[in-house]
């Protein structure tokens, strides 16, 4: 193994030599707790230099293979632990009208805490973000655009961002063009949009058991009902469950993602989403499908929506850029089908127009082609991420604690004893300076008291690892 | 009257050379389509230099009084008409249910071509506005804030804006503190989201008559009935008539501006105004105040608004930057006072949150103290624009064309013969690409097809001139 001057080269370098090192821990030549070859010794048995040794232990540190103990060296970490999933939901036994405001006012509030740890609320890390490519692309759109910058982007929205969408959504299988695009206030105003043209109140909506709290509140605000749905925390939606429930009662809507939901991040598989799309043609009942987090996915395939299937008469698929490039820009669209006329008239009348400056700096970032290699970095990062969040979880809860292992995405859904009580936990963390979103919020029938969901979105850190050990703590002090 | 070189004095040196020739004029000495003394003429006659002279002119010119005629000097203009009010409206007979999809969507469809003069817009031109100076501060605030210009600015909105917002409320007579306001969408979502935090479905809004066909709208895609309100063309809301409905029907909201509304550009007397609040109380009806225009009087005082007659229980006020600042980056406000959860609750189920980097740049623009020095320009700018609108409509449209005379914004409402269908003028102008609003859109109940409303929002050019001129053959035609 010689050095090898070349850039290129020296990259692949440090990782045999992590890997040569890794395989000393899977052999078990190296017990968890024991050192592992100091830097200078590894140097002179690889005839490699400083700094690729060092690099390589980076690598195993971000890894969780080993951690760095100061003034003494690098120690083998306690073994990846086997992580079970949670247990699967069943269907609610009646549609249930919300009447009380929600946990997620407060959950607001929590994020606008700069001290507070966000675990409670679904941010990305401004770090991962390309804020800083945003930011350089304002001259040239003021420049480019001129005072049509500061002109209303009237429904449905600036061209040249319809245009970029219209493209990317070939990747899901929708063959959609840019007039059949609204642009819209984040992916919130596309799924509250919808749900007003389609729904009148009263009428109920299907949702995933879990499901986002956000729809939960829209539901309850638009004075509908809901009634959940089984899921697998593997598969998503049990569309068996799906067709029962559409036997006995009036289903109007299903309000879901089937790729990576907030809080499951499962993936339906393209058999279930064709007979899911089939099942709601057959029962005349609308798909408003939430592809938030579609652009995540771990295995780096863009996976098909549920409207790739459909020719807009039954899916109305909304997404946008509110994960992967700003959050604050609240970039969101929404291909609503049949109801073009009607989500566009509600648009008009419930905010006139979405902002013009953030659509032209999201349409020109689209456009000059810098999205997919920073979805690639991204997605790695998220499932990185999200792989820290679960071990760290399963290190500082008490066994038994089970997690879902999300397709994409980085939100996490932690499932605990009985005995636990997450609301409580919420309570006692904030006085930590912690916020988790506790799982009853979850559901408009009072389930999932012993569950919660964690945001993967930070980017890991020492302060995130001392919260998760405290939340361990506080729930092995419940648990007693 | 000697030369005097110095700047400010040779300020003043032109305008007493305009008044000199406007003297001329007014006294009859020259009479109109005569042409004024040539430049040179006057150089000599008044001992000034030629750039002092052709200052004087192109002030005059901005007046109306004189007109340049290529190659040839400059003229006497047409007198300035005595121009009458519209008549007064009377209550509509009955409360309405709206059902079609109006002309609302097609107005927005207009105002995306560029061809098109957008005069049925309520459009501010951008050179009126600072938009070169949001764009300046882009860099400012990006770097003061960092990755926060990109996070979720979560209801009630960046504190920084609601801070700047308070503080400009005393000027209207309001003492909220930065708590009580809600950063929304524009003013279009404020008054979306609190219709729906105060009706129901089927629950009756009074409007005056004409008003705003957004508000029509709303109250459409609301399922609300509309009872419209008599109004007289310079006091606005007849309180009268109001009573007398309210004692006939079940009203539950008051939609209306008190402050140059959208299309009359009325102003309500203070007495006026506490009684309408009185009103309200008595009758337990809730006002909702749209107070996008209150910055924009032309006698450059700041109104009060209704909320300075009230504590937060009966009226709701708010209003947005589009007009004074940018349409386009959607900055709005609402003060919801007793509705504050409810409207809070909707504005996260609605679009989560407004984009930040619009509400750090608006707060950052009004933080540094450039807005009343702006204000003050534009009011200028506003009044003279409406001014050469309306003489240039008493010009070229038919004796007995009725205009209102607006107390601040930049809308005119024109009222014609009855032979005038002011749909059909809207049809024929698109083929000139000129919009109009066409008058019945501002009615429930087919009213005013024979008025329309202009926007005087753009600077005076001969494009508009042309434009006024073509729309008043239009109605010379149609009246035949």
């Amino acid at each position: 193994m010689q050095r090898n001057g070349q850039q290129i080269e020296q990259g692949l370098l440090y990782e045999q030599v992590a890997t040569h090192v890794s395989e000393m821990i899977t052999s078990g030549a190296l017990q968890p707790g024991e050192r592992v070859p100091s830097v200078r010794q590894l140097c002179k048995q690889l005839s490699v230099s400083v700094s690729t040794v060092m690099q390589a232990y980076r690598m195993l540190e971000d890894q969780q293979m080993i951690r760095a103990v100061p003034q003494s060296g690098y120690y083998v970490r306690q073994p990846r632990m086997a992580i079970q999933l949670p247990t699967a939901s069943d269907n609610a036994p009646y549609p249930k009208e919300l009447d009380a405001i929600s946990l997620s006012a407060r959950i607001a509030e929590d994020m606008t805490r700069p001290d507070m740890l966000q675990l409670g609320a679904a941010l990305p890390d401004s770090q991962v973000l390309p804020i800083d490519k945003i930011n350089k692309l304002f001259g040239h759109v003021t420049r480019e655009y001129g005072p049509q910058a500061h002109e209303y982007a009237v429904p449905p929205g600036r061209l040249e961002l319809r245009r970029q969408i219209a493209k990317r959504l070939i990747d899901s299988g929708c063959s959609v063009n840019p007039d059949d695009i609204l642009v819209t206030t984040g992916a919130t105003e596309a799924i509250s949009l919808s749900l007003r043209a389609v729904t009148e109140p009263g009428d109920v909506v299907a949702i995933e058991s879990p499901t986002f709290f956000f729809f939960l509140d829209m539901i309850r605000c638009m004075k509908l009902k809901v009634q959940e749905i089984a899921t697998h925390p593997d598969t998503g939606m049990d569309l068996d469950a799906l067709e029962n429930a559409m036997q006995q009662k009036q289903i109007r809507v299903i309000l879901l993602a089937s790729n990576f939901p907030n809080p499951l991040g499962t993936l339906m598989s393209t058999e279930n989403k064709q007979r899911l799309v089939a099942l709601a043609r057959k029962y005349n009942v609308t798909i408003i499908e939430d592809e938030i987090y579609g652009d995540l996915s771990f295995d780096g395939t863009r996976p098909a929506s549920l409207r790739a299937f459909d020719d807009g008469q039954t899916v109305i698929t909304l997404g946008s850029f509110s994960k992967t490039i700003s959050p604050g820009l609240r970039v969101g669209w929404c291909v609503p089908g049949k109801y073009k006329a009607q989500v566009m008239d509600l648009k008009l009348t419930t905010d006139h127009a979405s902002a013009t400056l953030p659509q032209l700096l999201v349409a020109t970032y689209l456009e000059q082609h810098g999205y997919d290699h920073h979805l690639r970095k991204l997605r790695k990062q998220y499932q990185k991420q999200v792989d820290q969040f679960r071990q760290a979880i399963a290190r500082y809860f008490p066994a038994g604690t089970r997690i879902t292992r999300p397709k994409g995405g980085y939100i996490i859904w932690v499932q605990m004893s009985v005995k636990v009580d997450t609301m409580k936990l919420h309570h006692e963390a904030i006085k930590h300076d912690i916020s988790i979103a506790p799982g009853e919020i979850f559901s408009a029938i009072g389930r999932y008291k012993n569950c919660m969901r964690i945001n993967c979105g930070l980017v890991w850190s020492d302060k995130i690892e001392a919260a998760i050990k405290t939340l361990g703590d506080l729930v092995k002090a419940q648990i007693g």
